[in-house]
């Protein structure tokens, strides 16, 4: 795994260690928001195909599912202890219940690098399949650990 | 070539044919910004190791630099006509000098494809030379395409 380890790799990206300024829990925030926020702009043209308001374009699928693909895991070392203030909506469980957190990004990287192999094929029914996984795990996190 | 053609895929992206709503336009400007601001996130741990203010660790570098390929061509398809407005530094040359444009953007994702290549290496000098080239098309468009 290329991975960094959750949290962990939060500190490591804005060069902290014993401490951390306001600046840098406000640029943790932005920056996975920043991440949301393309993973948005992937997901709802796929969506809009699945949901047949956007004629289905295959290269056009396949590119915003690989581009989630490669975005699946840049918010997560953003979530650095303490960033839990501000302009945020997720939930203190993000870090109080760390491992079940963990273990739902799991499922939403999983489904998503699945989709982005799926999306290379000519199967629209397993392409819909596996869009309709992923948001299953968008949601099923965003329960858990995101405010309205 | 995966990629869509520029300005072109904006419209895909939003779903837009013959309208393209205000919503949209702002969409489209925050969507861009998110790319830039993620590419800050991988750019600058990778500058402070390149300047000595953090140790230098070659896995961190490397994914960084991964990182930094994924994202490379994520902004510029949010760069639809008419979306020279509201919260941006975007200049208008961006859209009057299309093809100049589209030639800096090229620049930089051959420098990155290349950065992210070099970053496997454990050739430090190649890679400061890599991440030094990367740099210079960064600031060589924001010059021309960029205002403060």
């Amino acid at each position: 795994m290329k991975k960094l380890p959750l949290i962990l790799a939060g500190a490591i990206a804005l060069g902290a260690t014993a401490s951390v300024s306001a600046d840098q829990f406000e640029d943790a925030v932005n920056y996975r928001k920043a991440a949301f926020r393309l993973m948005k702009a992937n997901f709802g043209p796929m969506g809009a195909m699945v949901e047949g308001k956007m004629p289905f374009d295959k290269d056009v699928f396949a590119r915003r599912a690989a581009n989630l693909s490669a975005l699946a895991d840049m918010p997560w070392e953003h979530f650095i202890e303490g960033s839990d203030m501000g302009e945020t909506k997720a939930k203190p469980e993000v870090w109080s219940k760390a491992a079940d957190y963990k273990a739902e990004v799991d499922k939403f990287e999983s489904a998503v690098a699945e989709l982005a192999v799926v999306a290379k094929s000519d199967d629209q029914k397993a392409i819909k399949a596996a869009f309709g996984a992923t948001a299953k795990t968008c949601k099923s996190c965003h329960d858990d650990f995101k405010n309205k």
